[in-house]
């Protein structure tokens, strides 16, 4: 059954400036461990001393890529994901993600997710920014890469994965996002980052890929 | 323990032109009933025609609102939360939002959590779209709404639910987008949306809120 854990986590990045908004760990179990999800429910007391009961997933964190590609006709494109999402059941468009392998370096694990699904590798890198999905309920963070002068070789897909790689000129990944075509939340902000960078609001630091082999 | 329940559900949006992609459920049990948290496991037959299992969180659906707000100097702002988010142990920046309750109208909800949440009323509405903010393990869908013409009166929080309204202009938002301050997913995809609509490229279809109390 419920098994008491020790309230270590979120606990470690309370701001301290906020005493009338934050909330402190009294009490943790967890609820489930399954396959896939582990979830943990806590008991907190609240900024009016009042207690609160909080559940949410625990998650490793993740990476999602924006690949850009240079098309035949000099037209830059970004790598798309078909991909079939069972919660939802719909196939989704999405900027190639995944999940973070333990305490895998971020950029490792972005290069491993990109050549994974969709088998390009990318000669240059640059990190944008973080994201949480839903922090109401689940402590994933996404980072958030973006990824240039692409090469492509196989893919290698995880058991069990199924997913088609296509590509979108910006035009179309932007009118996919007003028109609901894209509705996946790391896409969107994915898509943000594209459109500040493009126009030249936002900058990137972009860097060479240290691993020789992704220019072999 | 794991209770069989029928299969529908995400079934029932299967799309028949993706049967490379798609996964038909097989079995379906729930792992956990929380206070606030629902988890089913569904095994899925594989579009090669294996087996796996997916985990994922029931969720009512939500809804995020863009309220807009022109200040004192003539100049758009925003308005903004501030809210303690227990599973990263974090202060975080947020546009307004929250769950449906039930099977509420989600304009109705909208409006709800607005008025709630900052005590702020909308003479006019406009339906952006919807977003998936994590359709790997939750069936959650958010509807993205814009208010404006906002009057302020007094605002009722839920039980337990502490948190600051604050306002920022565009630029700031964007800043805040671009450096880390707002992580969140809705806020940054409503973020999109906002910097589309006001450079012209996207355009929304605006009404009167049919709410005649809300112009009082």
């Amino acid at each position: 059954m419920a098994q008491t854990l020790p309230t270590t986590g979120p606990q470690a990045e309370t701001p301290q400036d906020d005493p009338h908004l934050v909330e402190h760990t009294v009490q943790r179990e967890q609820l489930l461990h399954g396959h896939f999800l582990r979830v943990l429910r806590d008991t907190v007391r609240l900024p009016d001393g009042g207690e609160a009961t909080r559940e949410y997933v625990l998650h490793p964190g993740a990476v999602v890529i924006v690949p850009l590609l240079t098309g035949a006709d000099g037209e830059l494109r970004v790598v798309l994901e078909r991909q079939y999402r069972h919660p939802i059941g719909q196939v989704i468009l999405e900027f190639p993600a995944g999940k973070r392998d333990g305490q895998e370096d971020l950029l490792l694990c972005a290069r491993r997710e990109l050549r994974e699904e969709t088998g390009y590798r990318a000669r240059e890198w640059a990190h944008a920014g973080v994201m949480h999905p839903v922090a109401a309920y689940s402590d994933e963070y996404i980072d958030i890469w973006f990824a240039r002068d692409l090469t492509l070789g196989e893919r290698h897909l995880d058991p069990g994965e199924f997913l088609d790689v296509t590509t979108a000129t910006v035009p179309e990944l932007l009118q996919y996002c007003r028109d609901g075509r894209i509705t996946d939340a790391k896409t969107l902000t994915g898509t943000l980052w594209l459109q500040n960078l493009l126009s030249g609001a936002w900058t990137l630091d972009w860097h060479a890929d240290a691993d020789a082999s992704a220019a072999g």
